[in-house]
């Protein structure tokens, strides 16, 4: 046997670690593979240079190029990958359960870069809602915006996924600014650390934007205040544990906890075993058992069934687990692989026995099971366990006891509200799944468990085509339940942000507001150029930069050329009799023609850097226009966005919304929208 | 002296309480006017009359409901408020102060009311945000909705503001549609138990959606679940007693805690003694010690100034301060009351003490201070003190020692890192002020403290007009801080509601992702009838209720008609040479044409049940629509809002928001947007 290497930690840009501590064991044959190291950790040291050098270099950055740097960072271990496939099969893992954490995590950084870009400004402030006025003129008004937590994040993993639980948390923890010190869970940490050795090698990690913690975490906690966060993926019991650390406490440290839970699958009644939702089901639960030797968190625990479909649906979910091969994951035609390690299979053992004393067991869990694969029997592997609980209504058992393994428990219920009763016994999980063919059913069962559970993932033959499965955490999609499940919440697209990110609500005039939030804020200072702000290139516009254009009168004549231009002929415009009648007492001009003719107001004609009006928001008919109303618009610079050097098409351009107000002779607003376009960057020939 | 009543508990429908327990003193003369009671509460029987009566009879209700219900009890409470008005001079508070208490709760009544209303949908659920494609057809999809949670909330309040603070907390907890369990601060309960007293009284309350705590929780929270909430204001001391609560930690509990922080307001360093702005801030710092004698968790605590302004400041705090009368508020001219109890003054007279060991005295804490008012000297006064802290550097002292009433420590600084640097110096705060008349400052400050702070008030002249203060928390603001202020949120206008609700990412076919939220999802089924969707009245329509329009070509007559119409003669419509060089490579139709042609095709002309389209949103121009492109359109309809028996105008009518797709001859998507429009309910003549 070669030389053990010793995992290493990165700690304030240095690799720390050169003597052997604990010994980790190839999950497939029990060898040893690697050791953890025996220095500490100067977490005085390790936080110092997140707070200098790592907000720092992450705060010179914007919400844009932190996008751009997500990108870069996937493409570059996408472009790695098989490092990281060949040091995950000591975990057991078989090459599908590989993907779903080392394509999986680069996945969620690419999922993040996207959604940096298209939904958070330059800078590093988000305003996060219309600005409100406050007071009767709009002299005093407020809103809220998001600003990176001045702090650090410490996440500490489990070690089922240690790529992707690791890039789950720091692709939206990065994209808002703040520096991270992550701690994977031991016993898989290998992966991990060859993760961000990847990630540090390519050159793209801003200094001190990551830290890795090889062991223990020593008394980092202790050392935590009141702008930094720590988030916790495990079990239940470590998390209480955890949360409970009286530094935490005392600073109100911000502590998010995604736990195990006892998630279930439910078949519907109306599903039949002639349908393809019933097979839909069975193959969902047995993926849900052998992926990852059912080491997920979301792994289906708890299997219901109308009574008198368990045997139909046992007997099927027992053939197909007979077909599963299990074993080392190099062998052909594995479908399973081991569990993480010895002490992970003594757990499942010790969770499979209490189990027992409520459930029968239906399949699996027998003496002679041996995995396949030379050395295999000194692996961590695990049978595949079925068990069957005839009284579901009995305290304790299936719906308190987790074995985090290839395990699941059937349950028969009686109706739809026993069901949903049961599914809420877990107290809390992260997912629940509900096989139906019936819109019906699924519009009385799913608002009913909605509560209990932090998604809820609805089967049938048509989504099925296009499912990503019961298991699996999505980046635009909350992770997280309320109870056992931590309540604690991940992803859920740009909410993951925000986690990272304090809301503070601004009051003020609206030209302070215009100047702390970025954004124009009606009310607020205006400037008039003597250039029409549609003939500024993005660099040149100012927010605020606002043009007040001449004025139209609306005519019969408009109206009745609209209509027959447009083809609505809707009786407000042209039934004097009805429209008489009407809330408006008159014919009133098309709502299409003011937004029209406004843009006629401010359209500059000629080639220039506006590319293109791409759509418009928030659009009001906040007034009628009648036949003789002079209208006029004011056209205002509101927001911009600079996308960086790279532009999905052509030639450098940035993002810019402007605020239109249309108003009557009398100065009513009668129209109000924000209208989006697309502005070239200077030095590029319009 | 007559019978002292005692307070009664409302418990499971039922006012509990007849045998003296605690004695509660007027604070204005320390006369015996209260006690509370002595029988406990069984907790068990409260919590199972939430879970069942309060739950059954709010969701009973929807969203609408509850908003117009809480509309009604501000009404009824704003009738009764002289009844609040009376008991609360017992606290030792002025008219002024009882206002921001009384009016100011039901104010946050009828803003939740209003808010409910207006942004929230007829039904149970929220769904929050659209539905996105998660595979390449679409046929699996996901987002996210809000649910009730399926338990109880348990309001721990403070003191301070009896009526206020049950009531900013009630009114969101209500709409979202949780039964409660109020415990106020036990020495002003008995205008809590008035309040509460009214709105059972009113008959509006639906059963078991309010209960009221006279005295201790007991074993309350050690009866709480996964689905439960308990939100603590008061001492951050307390906070992090009640947040490990061994029960509360076990099930995830969510604990939502505002706690007393050291705010601060900071004199920008561009404001002379000349400007208007100086005065403001002198006046505010005065209005924040004074109001409520200071017993406010967002009163100004730290009061920083350049350090060359220092001592105009002071010149003129002392000048105001000398003017304010203190003394029983039932005497014309006081202008700051009593604290609310004997213990507060107590506590607050240690604090100074506390605080004059790195600070000097400079107004005020007199020990021949003596109130205005007969009795008054047996009353909880306390003389207005300011403080100084000459070296705000220090480790300690006023940055950590908070005296909850009429006291403030003025702080010298150097520079503007300096004040950003003493400001984040609290650890956490609900609220700073910044006083400038500079935008540039405002932006350089406000975005750097903003992490520290849960609300960020900027005053300047123009502000002043129609401030509500550094103080006041308002509905459509978040109130909360991170750190020492607790760490929690309340309040944010719908947010507020949402602290409220659970949060569940589904997923799943169009089909079962619309019955599920109750709005239509694009791909999933329609359903097409004889009659145009434009003539069905509000209850006939269905969600996913369709009209594929005719079809229409584009000419070039049509561009050149649509162009001279509006006025808009954009090159990209009109200039073929500058058109050909575009990205689009040809001249395209206007978008607002489009829109216009789109509305040709499906609006029905005659009078109908459509009263108006009152607005569009998410407009998106997907794909140009070129000369000879064939043009349709297909309007589902998508929302349905049914605000009730109450229309702001005219006759009874519902919100109806329809999805439009504009689609080309190769049935590529040309635009995309939502309408918004008014139906008439039936029965309503057309």
């Amino acid at each position: 046997m070669n030389q053990i290497p010793t995992l290493q930690s990165f700690i304030a840009g240095q690799w720390i670690g050169s003597t052997a501590a604990n010994p980790l064991a190839s999950a497939v044959n029990g060898k040893l593979v690697y050791h953890t190291h025996a220095e500490t950790i100067d977490f005085e040291q390790s936080l110092d240079f997140a707070r200098r050098a790592g907000q720092q270099s992450l705060l010179a950055m914007d919400f844009q190029s932190r996008a751009a740097c997500l990108r870069a960072l996937g493409k570059y271990l996408i472009e790695h990958k098989e490092t990281l496939y060949t040091i995950s099969t000591h975990s057991g893992a078989t090459r599908a359960d590989s993907w779903i954490d080392i394509e999986g995590g680069a996945g969620t950084l690419f999922a993040y870069a996207s959604l940096g870009r298209r939904e958070l400004p330059s800078g590093n402030l988000i305003p996060e809602d219309d600005v409100i006025p406050l007071g009767p003129t709009g002299a005093f008004a407020g809103g809220h915006i998001l600003v990176p937590r001045r702090g650090v994040t410490v996440h500490i993993n489990a070690f089922n996924f240690p790529v992707w639980g690791m890039l789950e948390k720091f692709a939206p923890n990065f994209l808002a600014g703040m520096p991270c010190i992550v701690k994977p869970g031991s016993s898989t940490s290998y992966v991990t650390e060859a993760a961000v050795r990847l990630m540090q090698q390519s050159g793209l990690l801003p200094e001190g934007s990551l830290q890795l913690v090889i062991g223990r975490t020593g008394d980092l906690l202790d050392r935590l205040g009141g702008q930094d966060i720590v988030t916790f993926t495990g079990s239940a019991a470590t998390a209480a544990k955890l949360r409970v650390t009286p530094n935490l406490v005392a600073n109100s440290v911000m502590f998010n906890a995604e736990a195990d839970s006892l998630n279930c699958a439910i078949l519907a009644p109306d599903v039949t075993p002639d349908d393809a939702e019933f097979d839909l089901f069975v193959k969902e639960v047995v993926r849900e058992m052998t992926t990852k030797a059912g080491q997920k968190c979301t792994a289906i625990r708890r299997v219901l069934v109308p009574a008198d479909k368990v045997d139909a649906v046992t007997e099927k979910l027992i053939a197909r687990l007979a077909k599963t091969r299990v074993g080392d994951p190099a062998i052909e035609g594995v479908r399973m692989g081991a569990l993480a390690s010895h002490d992970q299979q003594r757990d499942v053992h010790h969770q499979v026995e209490a189990l027992m004393t409520s459930c029968e067991r239906v399949y699996g869990g027998t003496a002679d099971f041996s995995p396949l694969g030379e050395g295999a029997s000194n692996g961590a592997f695990f049978e595949p366990t079925l068990l069957l609980c005839r009284d579901p209504d009995a305290e304790g058992g299936a719906h308190d006891i987790e074995a985090f393994g290839p395990v699941s428990t059937l349950m028969p219920y009686r109706d739809i509200d026993h069901a949903i009763e049961l599914a809420a016994r877990g107290k809390g999980s992260l997912v629940s799944s509900v096989i139906t063919r019936s819109p019906e059913l699924a519009a009385r069962i799913v608002p009913a468990i909605a509560s209990w559970h932090g998604r809820v993932h609805i089967l049938d033959a048509e989504a099925a085509t296009e499912s990503t499965g019961h298991g699996s955490p999505l980046p635009m999609l909350k992770h997280g339940g309320p109870g056992r499940a931590g309540g604690g919440e991940e992803l859920g697209g740009i909410r993951a942000v925000k986690h990272y990110l304090q809301r503070a609500a601004v009051q003020g005039s609206p030209t302070m507001l215009t100047a702390v939030t970025g954004e124009y804020v009606r009310g607020g200072q205006t400037y008039e150029t003597e250039v029409h702000p549609f003939r500024r290139h993005f660099e040149e516009l100012r927010i605020g930069e606002s043009l007040l254009t001449h004025r139209r009168t609306v005519t019969e004549a408009d109206i009745v050329n609209f209509g027959c231009l447009s083809g609505d002929h809707f009786y407000m415009h042209f039934d004097e009799l009805a429209a008489r009648d009407s809330q408006f007492e008159q014919r009133i001009a098309h709502g299409y023609f003011v937004l029209s003719a406004a843009a006629g107001l401010f359209v500059s004609p000629g080639v220039g850097p506006v590319l293109a009006n791409y759509g418009l928001d928030n659009l009001r008919f906040v007034n009628p226009v009648g036949i003789g109303d002079t209208i006029q618009a004011r056209l205002t610079c509101k927001r911009k966005i600079d996308q960086g050097k790279e532009s999905p098409k052509g030639d450098p351009q940035g993002v810019v919304a402007w605020d239109v107000q249309v108003t009557n002779q009398q100065g009513e607003l009668v129209a109000s929208y924000d209208i989006l376009t697309l502005v070239k960057k200077q030095g590029v020939g319009s």
